[in-house]
């Protein structure tokens, strides 16, 4: 019945069809946040953190943060690099976060709402291996890196790149970021990622993107483009290069979004308590500092405190612990009324049941936590150590029906379908109903890599797990890619930027 | 560092550690449910199954159904199964149904509170086939049904049976019930299930639960110690054999779980909103009747709602439609206060990364729809029609994982842990805090199944999947079993009733 409802419409089967993805879309989260943390004990982190900021403090690595610091009334002590915050500094430095913002895609349709209830996912970043099931694990490459980004341009469910999703390694450290951001600007139209990794790259990522966006300087200030994750070296301090990346986006108003890796038992206390009181803490003295520097520049609360496994010291991801970090990580940051940054993350070696459980709990908890900005969401295997390509597409199916999970559902009269029921009465079926057939084509979300078929027709067809089947698919969606246009005078000007940069030495040696 | 802890206390390394998994415990979801409908959705669904049983009506396949249906006030069509219900008459019904009841194991330790926040998870039910990766799949038989048993009984987080695990059909069908129920009294001490196929068949388990508790027919009749899943025929059918194991067991006020099979395209309207109202109704009709056989009797809301795969007509399990449902099953349930089964399925032919997502889309959707009763929590594949060791393992890690995120997070001064930043400041590492060397052993969930070592490490132990780790779990676990004690009188007793039941041909010919 149903087979021949589908060879009347002339739809495509499993077998046949290529890919039937989701269309780009933004995602907005109608549920309420899940609050893990009561009333009283938000109030206990957020007071603990102030007393860590007041009592401890933090290291800024890097002399023009100090003075910027020095200038604003924080405790710098004499001879050090330590800073002290009184509480009532932050709270007012913070003041001017803006709650929201736009970032800004190359393609105007692929701009970026962060803050409110929009939830937008990411890929993989910063993975020094990638994987597939051909070629095994290997150093990240050239190759794979431009593969991650066509396959992030393909992917609708994917909304920005967070990162290199695979740091290829065989090109040139001190030229590396102009041939990668060459690629952003030439591979894909999407939101993309520039790392802090000292003031010379960061303003060539700035250049380059002006170009490749066709802005003046003074556009390329007006509005958030492009954004950077300001890691802290948990416990308590901020790295000089990280400083210089902050300080120069966020004097051009592009986004920071600073992320504590305060990983419970090693780089923060053996509790989740106290890994998210230390979180709040770095968080907030980063924010603060960002506002400092360009009162109302975006910025983005990041929460990434997972716990390791204290038999090895091995970090883990995608545990309970994980889960309701982030959940409190979204009360946190709405506390301070800046939008939040979670990830999609697990431990697992391969592609296998685990890695998918633990990133679904990664997922759930940035869903339930109201996180507006999903890094990793795509791609993300081994605590981050590799960037696999199954692991991509296995990723987007999750994404997707995690996007439709959050669809509006539909309680019209139509669709709670009393005539239907009228109709088919009891012990009939609804195959043939009026109602079913006016549906059929979008009544439910359609799959890309889940196979419902029955055991023997699956068996028949090669018994394939999902992740062969995920192998089949990114190839088929590499092999199908086309780059996004771009004006031949931009790409020209893209080119002499990076020959111009290249024949200077680049970034010099790291 | 971590290592030398872990060494001087002794603790064993994954590799050689046997079984460390959570102890038996109520679990209590301490988080808000999720609300999927609004207040007006809600109305509009309830109503809608109101008109449905008023307009439409429902079929009850028993004479004696119809009868009390009759005399209660239904109206029931003259020379038909047919039946229509005033919505005055099942509220007032349903008002006798309990929002809450404690289900007695013949362990008291393992007891259950079924409703309020309370979640209970349950092995796979009334898989025709079973499977592991070493004799692949097989028709079910019962020595894997005794197997599935001594599992379930060795896995603390596994609260109850839902049913046989797996189908032994292997055993005569007739008596098979007898042998499965002496398997459940005498390799398990946890509640379990009774299936509702004729009076014949629940008055044998009614019995044999009176001689395995030790216990009169009084003691019996006096608080709920056996469930049965009563499945409507969708659409709007109940069929004699459910009707009469309901009818024997409200009598004797053992625990009814109604579950309308609303698989969305199918046996229902191809809408979520549609489904869910068919469901309503379905449920209410059987709660109500329930009550009228027993007022007071307990019972269970359950909500199965999915929807098929539109191209083939094959089930589909674990789907943004099916998680939304469950979302807002829960709310339905809660609207009519009675205690929400849901369930932990998928469609997955193997045990897989499909397995382990949709998987996880059910059990979130349980969790966050407060689900009191979770059916097939452990070992569900296929949708259904395996029951699979692998699977069984890796259900009993994610229901661990679900059970620690809804564990009270310690937000106490001491788990704050100022003291311990102040001691490591910036700069530093915790792995040598005392406030770290305090909680050591149990700081983290420990998993039963995650492997979080490197790649390496994982890569020369052999590089084994998720899957394969389980294969080792289940028949270690099966190889430490233990049977829980029984009272040589009794068992004695349970012989001489199955050898009686079985001279006299059990139930006689299906």
């Amino acid at each position: 019945m149903a087979r021949e409802v589908g060879r009347r419409r002339g739809r495509k089967t499993v077998s046949d069809s290529k890919l039937a993805q989701l269309p780009w879309r933004q995602v907005d989260n109608p549920y309420r946040a899940l609050e893990v943390l009561t009333d009283d004990q938000l109030e206990a982190v957020c007071d603990t953190a102030f007393c860590i900021l007041e009592e401890v403090g933090m290291d800024f690595l890097h002399e023009g943060a100090l003075e910027i610091l020095r200038l604003a009334g924080a405790d710098v002590e004499s001879g050090s690099e330590r800073v002290r915050f009184d509480r009532g500094l932050i709270k007012e430095a913070l003041a001017s976060a803006p709650e929201s913002f736009t970032l800004h895609a190359r393609n105007p349709a692929h701009d970026l709402l962060v803050g409110g209830n929009r939830i937008n996912f990411g890929t993989v970043g910063s993975a020094p291996n990638a994987s597939d099931l051909d070629g095994g694990r290997r150093p990240g490459n050239h190759e794979d890196y431009r593969n991650f980004l066509r396959l992030g341009q393909a992917l609708n469910v994917v909304h920005f790149f967070g990162g290199y999703p695979v740091e290829p390694v065989d090109l040139n450290p001190a030229t590396r970021h102009l041939d990668c951001i060459y690629d952003f600007l030439t591979l894909t139209d999407k939101v993309y990622h520039a790392y802090s990794l000292g003031r010379t790259r960061i303003l060539d990522a700035l250049e380059m993107t002006r170009i490749g966006y066709g802005l003046s300087n003074e556009e390329l200030a007006a509005a958030p483009r492009i954004f950077s994750i300001i890691n802290t070296s948990s416990p308590l301090r901020l790295d000089g290069p990280m400083i210089e990346g902050l300080i120069e986006l966020a004097r051009r108003n592009q986004a920071v979004v600073i992320t504590p890796f305060t990983l419970s038992g090693a780089m923060s206390p053996a509790t989740i308590a106290g890994a998210l009181a230390q979180q709040h803490a770095e968080a907030m003295a980063g924010l603060a500092f960002t506002q400092l520097v360009q009162p109302g520049a975006p910025v983005v609360y990041g929460g990434f405190t997972s716990n390791v496994d204290m038999k090895s010291g091995a970090p883990a991801f995608g545990t309970p612990e994980y889960t309701r970090a982030a959940f409190a990580g979204g009360q946190l940051a709405r506390h301070i009324k800046v939008p939040y940054r979670s990830s999609n993350a697990n431990a697992a070696n391969c592609v296998d049941a685990q890695a998918a459980y633990e990133s679904q709990m990664s997922l759930w908890g940035a869903v339930m936590g109201h996180a507006n900005f999903v890094m990793h969401g795509a791609g993300w295997l081994e605590g981050g150590l590799c960037a696999s390509f199954e692991k991509m597409i296995l990723d987007v199916e999750m994404l997707q029906m995690m996007a439709e999970t959050l669809a509006p559902l539909d309680v019209s009269q139509s669709a709670l379908g009393l005539d239907a029921v009228r109709e088919v009465g009891p012990g009939g079926h609804f195959f043939g109903a009026a109602h079913t057939l006016d549906r059929y084509e979008t009544a439910f979300y359609g799959p890309i890599l889940s196979d419902w078929r029955n055991f023997e027709t699956w068996q028949e067809a090669g018994a394939l797990t999902a992740t062969q089947r995920a192998n089949r698919l990114f190839k088929e969606i590499l092999a199908d890619y086309a780059a996004p246009s771009l004006a031949p005078e931009r790409r020209e000007e893209l080119d002499a930027f990076v020959a111009k940069r290249e024949a200077e030495g680049g970034a010099g040696s790291l």
